[in-house]
């Protein structure tokens, strides 16, 4: 039986932007694994009942459901263990570090940039919910926050500064080959790709063609999808 | 032939402070190996010539030299591979980011905090080094650094948030026990003990607890350290 995995979209079924669905999709890929997406949006809560909570993504793999992206990259790697997305104890534990740092610090910096084109790419049914949501979170409205954009650009390249010597050096995130930590930061680029076209990073920035490395991956799995090509 | 390290020390021998030195000599005890330090300090230059660059650590292992501390921990997992510093690729690609956040985000805020505590603590004939370095560097002088500590303590403590996930849920930044990952960052922890009395962490602070496991390693080697204990 197929996999199948729950997927957060936008106004369109196949506008699948959630950063943490795409670590799923392409560690998936990134092991062979055929897989179904199944499209989801914010306010369809009930719809994910089955799992015992509320989030996305969630993987139904025959009778197994596991949901949470890190528990299901812990998943992938024990039930099909080859083409592991963790090389061993030490490498597992310091993704879980950069997971931190890209959804501490990335993903914080990028959200304020792409705040507004999040919004306007969401399902009419979808808007109210994420306003709400986003405006408690920053204490600001969405407006304000968008406002700032050149400034929020300049901190978010700024935020991405330890990473560029990483890829100054070798070709992925995770040396010569990638694997789950390239996924994590990448899937913060195709989160943005998908629903904004502000232009995020500098051409002669190593993290530039990182994310064009990432897009090739999988037979382009990520650079096919809806979104606005940079 | 016992190993030779040149350490960067303060007004006394045995004030050794440099971050980079102790995630050296971390390592060097990780692998059970006997080694012995050469002070050194700052306007020394020229009695680093031999190793045909001007920094410290350097090492000497018989005939062969090594400087850089990510070129020692090379050196000393090709040349020495029980007990490894990475257990594999990804671990030493993961870790390479890890020591570049440290360093271009920890240290920078870490050192706002003990700057006015390093020069006091530095031999006097490398004050007047360290003052124009510095303060070139800042674009201020040591004293209007060092002016805003309680907002420099906090904003360090929101750089470290990252991390604060990982050593909630287990006991090392490399997982179940340490590895050079671990060593890059209580480095630069260890740098501020030695020359500082700064209270950089409360006490339920899961960076707090990590870093009482890291001063008890190896017997103890970093605890015994002249410094100021907190």
């Amino acid at each position: 039986m197929t996999i199948k995995l729950w997927d957060l979209v936008g106004a369109e079924d196949d506008r699948a932007f959630s950063p943490y669905c795409w670590r799923t999709k392409l560690a998936l890929a990134h092991k062979g694994l055929a897989f179904e997406t199944i499209p989801w949006r914010f306010t369809e809560k009930e719809r994910l009942a089955f799992s015992g909570q509320a989030l996305v993504p969630v993987l139904q793999d025959g009778e197994r459901v596991v949901s949470d992206s890190w528990a299901i990259a812990q998943y992938l790697d024990e039930r099909y263990p080859a083409k592991p997305l963790f090389d061993g104890a030490q490498a597992k534990s310091l993704a879980f570090f950069l997971k931190n740092w890209a959804e501490r610090v990335v993903h914080l910096a990028l959200l304020k940039v792409v705040l507004l084109d999040l919004h306007g790419n969401l399902a009419d049914k979808d808007r109210a919910y994420f306003r709400e949501s986003r405006e408690k979170r920053f204490g600001k409205t969405l407006e304000e926050v968008a406002g700032r954009q050149p400034e929020q650009v300049a901190a978010l390249r700024a935020a991405l500064d330890p990473m560029r010597p990483v890829l100054s050096a070798q070709p992925f995130v995770c040396g010569g080959a990638p694997a789950y930590a390239d996924y994590i930061l990448f899937g913060a680029f195709q989160w943005a790709r998908v629903m904004s076209p502000a232009a995020l990073l500098e051409k002669d920035d190593p993290l530039h063609a990182w994310r064009e490395r990432m897009l090739d991956l999988h037979g382009g799995l990520a650079r096919r999808a809806k979104g606005y090509p940079a």
